[in-house]
């Protein structure tokens, strides 16, 4: 919310937001995007060009790559794509933005980028206001409160893990069931949740590929087919059913 | 080293080091600690007592617990294990230790706790100095000059990744080769440690299971009968032989 407006009321206030909080970008054999464009082209149909936020740089492409492949996309439900990179200032960018889309990679990264050009804030707020919102992995990660959740490597130090706080939970990404055929002694998923939740009271719903939130009218709405993982401080993990409602959730 | 002694030359202080930096603790269907106790049984011959850090909890196990359970391997090998919870002062009891063994879990919780106790760099002194050091996993991350290629959820925050640089370049512990099979589109570890050097030119030795590094005598040779995988910034990652010589690494 920008600074010089009076704030609104929380629950009108959330119930302007609407965003779609997908696991990956991808499906396995399928193209970048591709199973969620249906969605996309009703979700972004008042756009006619979306912000892209490509500071993740998934396996370490330029900003300018990783937007093209954006553009790609998004030209099969004839939106125009424009890279944040490309504006002198961001922060108006992103006020100014018709709908958002902050593309997967490396969380830190990503975080660090966002407090470095000094925009998480106003991010929270527009997306906040109403401004469509789409986000796959990293750009879903940090739409819960914090980043901790995250799978990535630490390849550069954000200034904190705090994140948008668009919904009052956690999510972990690319959710992978425990593998019991492995022989492999690394931590499984749930285990890194458990130690999480060891320190940390936040909700973490894990989040399997083809699966998203949809965020809209006041309510968090498991969409895609799939189940998803709930893991709470304190508690057994438990399964959440395809169109589960998340809003009472905290 | 003491602050109040006088530098060593760099070269001796080298030569004095006496560690072991193993991937994992423990091998699948194997008890914990169980393939490195003929080794373990040699590098602390000297010691009576060797000193725990338990901090990195894995699972989130207690201090307590987990110093149990190492000192349930250790007495196999009829030596005593005593937990650094257990002292005071927590800086005097790693300069007083005949031998230390960090365990693995979660490098976060290690690092920052390391750092909350203000026993990073008397940890760092100590063992250039010459006390014989066991780590494993978390424990063998932070013998590298970050913990940037950790594996582990950023659970909490560390003040900063940097650890005891022990060794002239950074620890991928358990790696894990790309599962070729997998329909899971997560980030293989390959591709993190790829977008690790787009930032980095610090070098990464993925450690597989059952490998370690057994740094004396001036020279840091690959242990363990496996390859280990080299990771470099602008280069094709290279296959190590066991026994090789890793002290020009850098």
């Amino acid at each position: 919310m920008p600074s010089d407006c009076i704030p609104l009321d929380p629950k009108i206030y959330f119930e302007m937001k609407n965003i779609i909080i997908a696991s990956t970008s991808t499906l396995h054999a399928g193209g970048y995007l591709e199973y969620l464009l249906p969605e996309l082209s009703n979700h972004f149909k008042d756009c006619k060009t979306v912000l892209f936020i490509p500071y993740a740089r998934p396996s370490g492409i330029s900003h300018e790559q990783y937007t093209a492949n954006a553009a790609l996309a998004f030209a099969k439900i004839n939106i125009a794509i424009k890279g944040i990179h490309e504006f002198e200032d961001a922060a108006m960018a992103i006020k100014n933005a018709q709908g958002i889309f902050t593309g997967g990679g490396n969380t830190f990264l990503l975080v660090q980028q966002l407090y470095q050009y000094n925009i998480m804030h106003v991010l929270a707020d527009t997306v906040s206001s109403g401004t469509p919102y789409l986000g796959t992995s990293a750009g879903s990660v940090i739409c819960g409160l914090s980043m901790q959740n995250t799978n990535d490597m630490p390849i550069i130090y954000p200034p904190n893990f705090q994140t948008l706080g668009l919904i009052p939970f956690n999510i972990n990404a690319h959710y992978l069931d425990p593998d019991t055929q492995s022989q492999h002694m690394g931590e499984t998923r749930e285990t890194r949740l458990k130690e999480f939740h060891v320190f940390n009271t936040i909700p973490v719903l894990g989040l399997r590929e083809g699966s998203w939130l949809e965020v809209k009218a006041g309510k968090i709405i498991l969409r895609g087919g799939l189940k998803a993982r709930l893991f709470e401080a304190n508690q057994t993990p438990t399964e959440l059913e395809n169109n589960s409602d998340l809003s009472s959730l905290k």
